[in-house]
């Protein structure tokens, strides 16, 4: 593994422009940013294979370690279109990760817990999770590490309305 | 919008924790990446409404600007696996933006290229596209965008391998 040197210490520009000139798209904010989210997803499966849980079902399921939430609130919370939250749920339902009852006070309404084993899990997966995320930016000198990070927060929070399903923050 | 100072100005821990602090989530890079793509593809969809293009239909038809393409290689070029490829291209060939022909070579072997159609409607995208590109990253300060983006370069490099289909770099 080379060792990055911290990005103030570089010729950013020349950087920039000498990675346009191995391939045009890395000039291209957008399909880098696809990259890595792809390149996350398959460290996030290297390192918690044996659990066969997605990183998206994984998100919705840490979403309910609070408490109980009907479906429309679990897709503000992670940011999902509500129908493909409607289509996670009955599988981590079959495995017996989670339960779903009718709302007492609405019967239209469906509230979806954790079950034991879902917590179970949870506690199990979250070390390699945890490895899944470093490893996701570990190539960054820590410096830069951390600034990129809360760059990514800035750009997330501040485009957050411009998504069919804004986050719910705070 | 907020005019966001240089990240140097800032004190990047704090500013991370209390973002935490509004949701768990946003500590979390492989969250933040997988949901900074999401909004750039809205932003490349409300820039590119009347193409009806996906970003990734977009990108396998830039692939092709430079000249004709087996399919595998496409897939190599953009990162996706060729099965998705194998299930774009007839999309673009109906709508007459691409052609494929069995190469003269090897039978088995099948080249794809863009029509005339094609190649002026990816000249008519490009200022739109481009503008989508810019708003993803446009909340950042001037000079924290470009060493975000060589950020973004770097783990795309360095990580590169991990992928189930590494992208052909240089």
């Amino acid at each position: 593994m080379l060792f990055v040197m911290p990005s103030s210490n570089r010729n950013v520009k020349a950087r920039i422009r000498a990675a346009q000139q191995r391939s045009a798209l890395l000039g291209r904010p957008g399909f880098l940013v696809r990259r890595l989210h792809q390149l996350h997803c398959a460290l996030f499966l290297e390192e918690t294979r044996g659990f066969a849980i997605t990183p998206v079902q994984y998100s919705l399921l840490t979403t309910l370690e609070r408490g109980e939430l009907d479906q429309n609130s679990i897709a503000l919370e992670i940011g999902l279109e509500r129908t493909s939250v409607a289509e996670v749920i009955p599988r981590l339902k079959l495995r017996g990760l989670l339960e779903r009852r009718r709302d007492p006070h609405d019967g239209r309404v469906k509230l979806v817990r954790l079950t034991r084993k879902g917590r179970a899990t949870l506690r199990k997966m979250a070390p390699f999770v945890e490895r899944a995320h470093a490893r996701t930016v570990d190539q960054l000198h820590p410096t830069d590490r951390e600034r990129f990070l809360l760059d990514l927060i800035t750009l997330v929070e501040s485009n957050n309305e411009i998504a069919a399903v804004p986050l719910r923050l705070g």
